[in-house]
């Protein structure tokens, strides 16, 4: 079978397999999910026998470490990942809620009801626990799903998917609710975007390279998780310790995510008081720092070009901009931030509220790091990705945001006027 | 200026409007909907005036008289467009509501609150009354918006569009919040769908090579409002009264629009007794039926080809099949219908409950007419359009499905540990 003819098939039986998992009941899926745990935690061996052939072509390959990391599962790893599907049977499952009923003039009793979205397909780059955290979070929200990871990892993939399908379908989970790509053919992406008859949304998670192919290529929605261009603005009566505590964990506590802080705003009048302290102790750890002008006469750093308001370093560098207003950092943020997280330090309640109220992102926090931009911090128990859309779903996503609604109409013969 | 730089400054002229509306208060924002509703009731001679030379053209062109009314204002329909602004101005305001609250272990209060969206871009036909919906739920909702309506009614849409925005003005709405794309040029279309910097979503409402186009092109996520392939589905206790009342009703009350039925399933064991009135009462009132092999033995029709299943008539017009079971009805509706409005009539507790979980619809009614899928019906006061889409909205569309939301976060001082 061709790859368009291989890929089509699996599309199709994912659309069969969501009608079937509409009807299966929330406790055979908790039961399922607890059982796909007790398996991954059974077959450590296998898993790390095949995430060995992995690495070991990324070795060959020349990988870096930070790639081999990301790549390696471990017995403490696979437990983990064990864990987290626990938590997912433990969360409480959106489908069904009521959101709204009414009762029409005429006696037409009208609910708008939660429902799974339908086929949902994950593509994805290195990481093999996406796998199961993706294929537990559509289960429990009765989506089926395509997955299609990284090249890099497919024995590790292969290895889980097959592990999770025996243990679900052993609890009667129907078949192809979860199915995997087989084929590390890059041909098959292609194909996939193209189904928009049987996947109802694409969620893509990797790198910017990516998440551009799939925008362009896909004719099914995507829901995507680009990039974190996110600032924090110390206002004028901002306090010196609280400031540095906060700059320091959003820039370096893991400078390669997308909810660390690229771009530090200052307000003019405690610049002189605040950068230059803050300023050496992110220079202490190991910190390059890009400032405007202003900054420039304040602490010894390289100048930023308009370039630099734009970008997502992910690593540790910084830009420093002094601004002259509340109003002039909600505009700085606006405009050259990617709406994804963004922080003010102060003590002054109106500057806090105003910050709140027209900073248009998706995370926005007074007093705080920009670091807690994700689903487990929010409660949500686990994540599907972190959604750079206004559409649908903003910010952290997870079972809530797999799901759609639908109207349910109960009459008794009506009909319109 | 060209047409590209036109629609560029219009697009960057409502995302700075946008930013501005954000602070505007609830009561200002209803003010000036009511003054807009006596603007156009106080200047429905200047309107029809300017209506005249849209009516004058499209009869010149030859366009039929379909067209020509729903091109046609008169002072009754203007009092009804004005009427419909006041509805919209006493709907509750979704924007600010707070969806969810919870305090992190660590005391961070995380909250959801909802949003306007940004700038919205709506791409209609001809009829000139979309122009004032659109515009006063996206002013309602603090969203700004672009508007690009039919050349056949651009006289009326320029005359509407000015009369709204000299009284919003006048009550302290910020200049551009909604705009209205002077130029009956084709290309501005085109032009509109590549401005994702500026434009957050698009909202056409039209035929469909319109909305294909529009698919094709846009480089900025679509809610659209497809095809109602509408189905009815009598169970084999369903009641002939009741039965004849819906079939009538959602096939021939309003044959031209989305939530008419278009295909009428029957179980086999009532068809004998329902069908031939059914069908008599049908073609009385001028309604082609074409039905499957065993509806052709028990009434008079033509034979319906494969391609009926999958047709909106939006006519007078009605395929017919006769299935064996429930199941065979939901398996026709999910894989033929267009996942609009279907609906079973029934007195079968357990049957309607299946039926109103297993089809995968956006509305499904128990022993209701189809017709009833429409955001007034439905209690939203008024809509923007029926979306097909199951992501972000799904059904009837008002004002909540023009807002999304933020995570607002206070804290005193937290980082990640």
């Amino acid at each position: 079978m061709n790859i368009k003819d291989e890929v089509e098939l699996i599309a199709q039986r994912a659309k069969e397999s969501f009608y079937k998992l509409k009807s299966i009941s929330k406790s055979t899926k908790n039961q399922a999910l607890l059982e796909i745990a007790k398996e991954l935690e059974s077959n450590t061996d296998t898993i790390i026998k095949e995430n060995k052939k992995d690495l070991k072509n990324a070795e060959e390959m020349g990988q870096s470490s930070a790639f081999l990391d990301r790549l390696e599962l471990t017995p403490k790893r696979i437990h983990s990942m064990a864990e987290s599907v626990r938590v997912v049977a433990a969360l409480p499952d959106p489908v069904g809620n009521i959101e709204n009923q009414y009762i029409h003039p005429n006696g037409l009793k009208i609910a708008r009801i939660r429902q799974p979205i339908g086929v949902i397909g994950i593509i994805y780059e290195s990481r093999p626990n996406v796998t199961i955290d993706a294929a537990s979070l559509c289960l429990k929200s009765s989506n089926a799903c395509i997955l299609r990871g990284g090249s890099e990892a497919i024995h590790s993939n292969l290895a889980l998917a097959k592990i999770f399908n025996d243990a679900a379908t052993k609890c009667d989970i129907p078949k192809f609710a979860v199915q995997i790509i087989s084929t590390t053919d890059r041909s098959a992406v292609g194909e996939i975007l193209k189904l928009d008859r049987y996947i109802d949304v694409i969620i893509p998670r990797g790198g910017k390279g990516l998440i551009a192919r799939i925008y362009e290529e896909s004719r099914i929605p995507v829901i995507a998780h680009l990039d974190g261009v996110c600032h924090t603005y110390l206002h004028e009566d901002a306090d010196l310790d609280m400031s540095k505590n906060i700059v320091i964990n959003a820039k370096l506590q893991r400078p390669g995510v997308c909810n660390a802080m690229e771009t530090l705003l200052v307000h003019e009048s405690c610049a002189p008081i605040l950068l230059p302290p803050i300023a050496e102790e992110l220079i202490n750890n190991g910190c390059e720092l890009r400032g405007c002008p202003r900054t420039q006469m304040l602490i010894d750093c390289k100048p930023a070009t308009e370039d630099d308001w734009y970008t997502e370093y992910l690593d540790k560098i910084l830009s420093i901009k002094i601004v002259s207003s509340i109003d002039e950092a909600i505009y700085h943020i606006n405009h050259y931030g990617s709406h994804h997280s963004d922080a003010i330090v102060t003590s002054d309640y109106n500057v806090a509220e105003k910050f709140l109220d027209e900073v248009d992102s998706a995370t926005v926090y007074v007093n705080a790091s920009t670091r807690f931009t994700d689903g487990f911090e929010f409660g949500m128990g686990a994540e599907i990705g972190i959604s750079t859309n206004k559409l649908h779903w903003r910010g952290p996503m997870a079972l809530e945001g797999l799901t759609t609604f639908k109207f349910v109409i109960r009459g008794n013969g009506q009909v319109r006027g």
